[in-house]
C-alpha cells in the first residue's frame, strides 16, 4: 500500500532583493536565462518581505493561488513554470534511490496564498520576493533540497537571487539548458553591517514599461546593450564583488550609481526608448551628487530599476544626514510622522553648508515616503500555525 | 611701395544646422577633432540666421566684438582660435606666389558684429551659425579662398556644418592636425524639396550642461560612447548618406530617432550622468512613437541635442497634421497666434481615431512654440550696404 504523506501546510517567508549590478536582457525567454550575470543585496524581511502558504490536498480539485488576498489566475505562464519546476524536481526527488514509491501527494492539487507587507502599487519589485517565497515554500511542501534557482528564475528571473540572504550573485552560467545559471551567496547579512539602504517611493505619474517586454525589446534594438552585456559587465561583477568582499563603500557606491546610469542608458537606447527616470528621479540623482561632492566623496549612492523610485545606499552613519536632505529637497506634504517609515532615524539639523550646496528649488510631495531598511537574511519557514494564511479548509484566512 | 587694400566691411549671413548623426566628443580640444563622424541638415535662413558684419580699419586699435548688439570679450579663447586661423589663411594666401606683399590690412584690426533672427534663450545652438559666419565673413574680408572648416571649428565644432547648404558631413578625420577634419556637403538644399523641420522650442526648467563640458565628461567616463565612437556610428554614417541620396524618408527619419536616442544615452552613462530630456522631451518622443504607429510606418521623426527643445523631420504632406497633433497633446497656453512661426502651416482637425491614439493627457504650455522650416542653403554674401551691421566709423548702427 502506498504510503501518504499527511496534507502538508508550510508558511516561509522570503525577501526583496536590489541589483547593484543589472540584469536586463534574456538569451532564453522560455528559461529566463538572462545576457549577463548580476550582483544583489538582500533587502531585511522586517521592512520588506513576502510571506507564502502553501497546502496540498487530495481533497483540492484545482491549483489555486491568491496574491493579497485577491484569487489569481493560476493558468498564468509564468506561476505554471514554477509549479511544473518543483513538481519536476519533487518527482526525481523520490525516484532518486528513495525506496517509497511517489506518493501520492505530488498527484494533489496546491493552494496558495501570498501576502506582502508593503504596498504593490509602491513600485517595490515584488515578483522577485513573491517567486522565490513560491519556490522555497513549495520546496518545503514536496520535500525538495535541491538548488531552488531554476524554480524561481522560471518564475521571474532576479527571484533567484532572493534564494539569499547578504550579498548575492546570479551566475548567468554558459550551458543552454540553463543548469548553471544560478544563485549564489557572495557574503551573508553580517558581513556589512553598517551598510544601510534607503527606498525614496516616489510620486509615479505613469505606469513604466513591463520589465519582459522591456528588456527584450531592448536585447532586439539596442547594440550598446549587447555590448554592455559582453564587453562590460564581467568586469563590474568582478570589481563589485571585490567592493563588498573589501566593504570599499566609495567603490562600491560609485559602481552601483555607474551600472545603474547605464542601465538605463541601454533602455533610451532601445527603440522605441524606455524612459524609466522621472524628472524627480533625476533631481535624486542631482541631490546624491551634491551631497557627495559637498562631503568631498562619495558617502550615498543611487539605484534605479525599472521604475522611478530610487534606492539608496549608505552607511549608519550618514543616514540620518541624508534623510535630512531628503527632506529640504522633496518637503513631505501632508504625511508628517508618516513620511519616515521602518527602521528609526534621528532627526538631525542640516548644516548651513549644505544647505547652501543643496540650493533652494525644493520639490514638494517629489518623494511620497522612505522606507530604511538594511541588507537582511534570505527565506526562513514560520513555524508558529497561527502564521498560515490558508485555514484548515485551503482557503485563505479573513484578514485580521 | 606696398598697395593698401580699401577699409572691407563685408557682410553675409550663415545658417543654422541640425544633426542627424550626431558629434559628441572631441579626440583633440584644441583642434576641435571628433571622436565620430557626423551629419546634419542645413536649416533655411528665412526662418534662422546669423547675420554677421565685419570690418577691417587702420584706425581701430583693438579687436571687438558684439553679439546681438552687447560687446563680448574678444579674448575669449575659440574667437581668438577663429581669428588666429583666419589670419594665418590670409598671409597664406598672400604668400602662395602673389606679387603683392602682404598688405597692411592683415595687421590691422578687425570689427565684428553679429545678431540672430531668433532668440539665444531659445536653445537653439546658435554658435554653428555663429562661427559659420564669423570664418566666412571673415574669409571674404581677408580675401581667403581655402577651405573654411578648420577656421570655423577652432570657434565651435559643428559650426564647420554650417559652412554648407542642404545635407553636410564632418568626416572626423585621421591626421593628428586634423587637416582633413572637414566638413562637405552630401546633397544640396534643392535635393529633397518635400522635407520639412518642426523646432518645438519646450519650457525650459534649468539651464542644461554645456556642451564642451559636457562631452568631455563624457569622453572621460563613458565606455558607451567609446563603443558608439568606433563600432557603430562609421555604420550610421554610411546608412544616413544613403537615406538622404535616396530620399527614403522611412529610414531616415529611424535612424535620426535612434542615433538621438543612442547620444542621449552616452550621456546618461557619463558620470556624473547628464541628462538633456525632460519630461517634455519624452512625452515629444512619445507623441511621435504614438502618431507613426496610429499611422503604420515612420512619418515623423524626432533629434534632440543638448537640450530640451525637439526637432521633429517630416515631409510637407504631414506638417498640419502634426501640428494639429502637438496642438492636442501641448495646447499652448496664452498665445494663440504666435505658437507658430516661420513657414505657414493651415489649421487642419484630428481625426477621432488620432486623438484617441494620442490619448487625453494634455501638457498645457508644455511646448512654447514651434518654428516651422526647411532644409536651405549655406552662408550668403549680402551685397545690400543697408544690412551692415556696423556703421562707417565701425560701431554697431542703433538697433532699427
Amino acid at each position: 500500500m502506498a504510503s501518504e504523506e499527511p496534507v502538508e501546510v508550510v508558511t516561509c517567508t522570503a525577501p526583496v532583493n536590489i541589483a547593484v549590478i543589472k540584469y536586463w536582457g534574456k538569451r532564453d525567454e522560455e528559461l529566463i536565462l538572462p545576457i549577463n550575470s548580476s550582483l544583489s543585496v538582500t533587502l531585511h524581511q522586517d521592512q520588506l518581505k513576502t510571506t507564502t502558504t502553501a497546502a496540498i490536498s487530495r481533497d483540492f480539485t484545482e491549483d489555486r493561488i491568491w496574491l493579497n488576498g485577491r484569487e489569481e489566475d493560476v493558468g498564468q505562464p509564468r506561476l505554471q513554470a514554477c509549479l511544473r519546476e518543483i513538481r519536476r524536481l519533487a518527482r526525481k526527488r523520490r525516484s532518486d534511490g528513495h525506496e517509497e514509491p511517489l506518493p501520492l501527494s505530488l498527484s494533489y492539487k496546491v493552494h496558495v496564498a501570498s501576502v506582502n507587507n508593503f504596498p504593490t502599487a509602491a513600485g517595490l519589485a515584488s515578483s522577485a520576493a513573491g517567486y522565490a517565497c513560491l519556490a522555497y515554500t513549495l520546496a518545503r511542501v514536496y520535500g525538495v533540497e535541491s538548488d531552488l534557482s531554476e524554480v524561481a528564475r522560471r518564475g521571474s528571473g532576479s527571484a533567484c537571487r532572493s534564494l539569499y540572504g547578504g550579498f548575492v550573485e546570479w551566475q548567468m552560467g554558459q550551458r543552454a539548458d540553463g543548469k548553471d545559471s544560478v544563485a549564489r551567496q557572495v557574503a551573508p547579512e553580517s558581513h556589512w553591517p553598517e551598510l544601510r539602504v534607503l527606498i525614496l517611493v516616489v510620486s509615479t505619474e505613469r505606469k513604466p514599461t513591463g520589465s519582459t517586454a522591456g528588456m527584450q525589446t531592448s536585447v532586439e534594438t539596442s547594440a550598446l546593450l549587447r555590448f554592455r552585456a559582453e564587453a562590460l559587465v564581467p568586469a563590474h561583477m568582478a570589481e563589485m564583488s571585490r567592493c563588498v568582499r573589501e566593504r570599499d563603500f566609495q567603490a562600491f557606491g560609485q559602481l552601483t550609481m555607474k551600472d545603474s546610469n547605464q542601465f538605463h542608458a541601454t533602455c533610451l537606447d532601445t527603440f522605441p526608448p524606455i524612459s524609466y527616470l522621472s524628472d524627480t528621479s533625476r533631481r535624486v540623482i542631482r541631490l546624491v551628487h551634491c551631497f557627495n561632492a559637498h562631503h568631498g566623496r562619495t558617502k550615498v549612492a543611487y539605484t534605479f530599476d525599472a521604475g522611478a523610485n530610487a534606492v539608496i545606499f549608505t552607511l549608519d552613519d550618514t543616514v540620518a544626514e541624508f534623510v535630512a536632505a531628503v527632506r529640504h529637497s522633496f518637503p513631505p506634504e501632508l504625511n508628517g510622522d508618516k513620511f519616515l517609515k521602518g527602521l528609526p532615524v534621528e532627526p538631525v539639523p542640516l548644516s548651513d553648508e549644505l544647505k547652501a550646496a543643496l540650493g533652494a528649488d525644493p520639490t514638494p510631495g517629489g518623494v511620497k515616503y522612505i522606507i530604511a531598511t538594511q541588507v537582511g537574511p534570505g527565506p526562513q519557514v514560520l513555524d508558529d500555525p497561527g502564521a498560515h494564511l490558508l485555514g484548515p479548509d485551503g482557503l485563505p484566512k479573513p484578514a485580521a
